[in-house]
């Protein structure tokens, strides 16, 4: 029997980081909110690819909000690492930071999981390295990974409310 | 006393075609997700700011999955409409349906809900008509809007779980 | 004996839709001409590819002239519909409308017909179903097709001005 | 009394040499008739900027025909020279070559006019030194000008056919 | 007296990740060379900038030798960091690796210097904190810097091959 | 016994005309040294592969130096003629003006040398033609040329400073 190998989070670890040009921005010269998730899709297919040795297909992007505007001139940095993995599919979980480098100050503005499919060359899924978390923040991550998928099969339509029971408990607190 | 006027959804609708480039795929030349999340933000956007006449800005998605893969060559069509108004923001229902057009097969590929606040030339938040659903579909996501906001606060820590009403009768069947 | 069949130009109608973006502009932040030269192909081609299921290569556009600017962060809105076949080419008539979505003004600013061959995988030409114009528009686009194809051949040195019978009609009023 | 200057077509002469990059082309790997006609545009307007010393806004494209197919990997040159002015406006001739430079075959593939306006910063139209043609080609490209004008003129619905005296001539041969 | 402050070499490091996409391709498939100097600059940039909190701009980039081809899909991993402070310039160090992810093999394939100038609002130069080596390597760079200086200055006709004293010493041997 | 052959500098003359765009431009609206970097490089490989009549991949560049700022809105002109063939690598020398065309002043701001190696389809190195220098500019440049080699294979740690004797000599005069 084979045994499916471990990958540590941090061997998936990526960054990116990007000048904010003309073509990214709105009329009020801040980034637009979906040029920021094809940077953050592109940042953790390849914290995916790392982890799976494979090539990865989009399967999913969980809620992501935008609280800050970023500037024409900025400095993007995004984050990524896999937070946990399932069978052939892994969570990423990756944070974006913007900075205005002459003024100095930098601030998180985004946080968010994306969801990949390692698939061999005829596009059909394959098995991918167990996710072995290591830091608090790690193990955080890899726990609340098993709500988030519940969230994403109830939203999706492929699991009924009453079966996701992990989601189920933040909402009955009998 | 100047009462907040109406708009119907059909106002805001906005099509969208576009043909898969090469620069659009990955290796498997299948159409990235991020490419198409930020189409999904264009046209979304273009439908925010028809319904407002005000220049709009991506305050959050709802999560997104994707189910077919898009081949290179294909043309993506995405139909987007206004769905709700919330004072100054505005949840737009984004459909997508890829198209090998030589071989004539059409398909959904994705539906989602992208969120927009419209704001004045300072970036300020500012007030939007309000959205008068016309049709079945339209009354059904306009009623189901309030339950996507609660998700998107509960999601957003803006909102204690157990203060989503509508959303805790989902789980909750006492 | 095999008939060939026909098509509807309502079939074929393709909307594109696009955000003018600074890579876009010329120093006066107006669209430039080419660029909408370049929207203005690709979308009268997804209506030629929808009519005939097949690949399809340009074969010529015809004179287009430009009346009003464009500006930075309008939106355009362009609309093809097929308006005639010929064997294995097909005229498609395209309108362009611009719109500043804030201020509200739309308003139409070109006009023009593109003519493509649908092709096999090798390139070579094959035919294409024939056209059947419904609306009274699309019958005058119908039947004024025969007139540009004389005008398209003689500019392009393939039929002597004589020979033009239709488009001699038009100077000669004996 | 202020005499209008002249310069010669030489001055306005501009050399673009492309490579012809994988999103430039279809799926049969021909670079796509837009992106030729965006190309066009830029070259000759450089053309007539450099005649006008003035931003310069595209008016109209004449006819233009594609008669071969570009390969990927190809290099396109595009040479352009104003072939006459008109007060405020100029005429651009174009001529494009395709090269497959590994195989050494280089062709003709394209000939257009581009006409443009001269402009000043509010986008005013603004007079332009005439056109003083030398070699034979370029007095025989500024002679028909006057006739390509007509054709523009009625094609562009500002002139009647028959009060295109120069276009008419080649109708009418009595 | 006010002194000038001094920035450590890890303040400045910035890493960027890339896919390889279709467009920065030859036809051999292989990343362009012009593309990675374009990556180059940016990444290299973004750390002078950190260094200096100041708009920069490229003054140089010494001789960069390309070893291995770096293929389509693959990702491609660029690290920089100031070496030395001049006044208002700075040298960067940056270091290329490139992965096919999938086959898991990581190699370097460049290693180059960019030095910028940090400007203020008007483009004019302006004095930059020095730079404060850490480690054993960061020693060495800022070392070397002197030399490669020189080589500039030689090369760039600045400077006369007899005054490039730590050049000189290279060469001659007594 | 097959002889190589000759070709001259003039049949590798390539001239390439570009607009600076917003995208190419920094937060000052000047164009970005790596974009600059990158047109050089397409041009230049366009004059090696009409030298060769092969693909070829970037082996380097010598040291480049950015002496104005160029503006978005300007037309930059660049040339660029092989300098001198050695087996199957080419030198490339070229030479970059900027022009604002309507204030009418244009000046060089770049001089630079690329080279190539030509290869086959599996990407071998392949021998060229040799250089034939005609004017005695070009002259000039082939002669330097063994010179810069000494420098590349010294820089690239290829040879030992003390067997690039022409080099040395810049350096001892003894």
């Amino acid at each position: 029997m084979r045994h499916r190998h471990f990958k540590k989070a941090s061997e998936s670890y990526t960054i990116m980081t990007e000048l904010v040009l003309p073509n990214d921005t709105n009329t009020l010269n801040n980034l637009m909110g979906g040029r920021l998730l094809h940077l953050m899709d592109i940042c953790s297919a390849i914290a995916a690819q790392k982890h799976s040795n494979r090539i990865v297909v989009t399967a999913s992007v969980d809620n992501v909000s935008f609280r800050h505007p970023i500037k024409l001139g900025d400095v993007v940095t995004l984050e990524a690492k896999v937070s946990r993995a399932f069978n052939s599919s892994m969570e990423v979980h990756i944070v974006v930071h913007a900075e205005n480098v002459p003024a100095g100050n930098k601030y998180k503005c985004n946080e968010a999981f994306y969801t990949f499919v390692a698939v061999d060359q005829l596009g059909n899924p394959i098995t991918v390295p167990e996710l072995e978390p290591e830091t608090d923040d790690e193990k955080k991550l890899f726990e609340g990974a098993i709500r988030r998928r519940q969230v994403r099969l109830v939203l999706g339509g492929k699991m009924k409310p009453e079966d996701a029971e992990e989601l189920r408990a933040l909402f009955v607190t009998d």
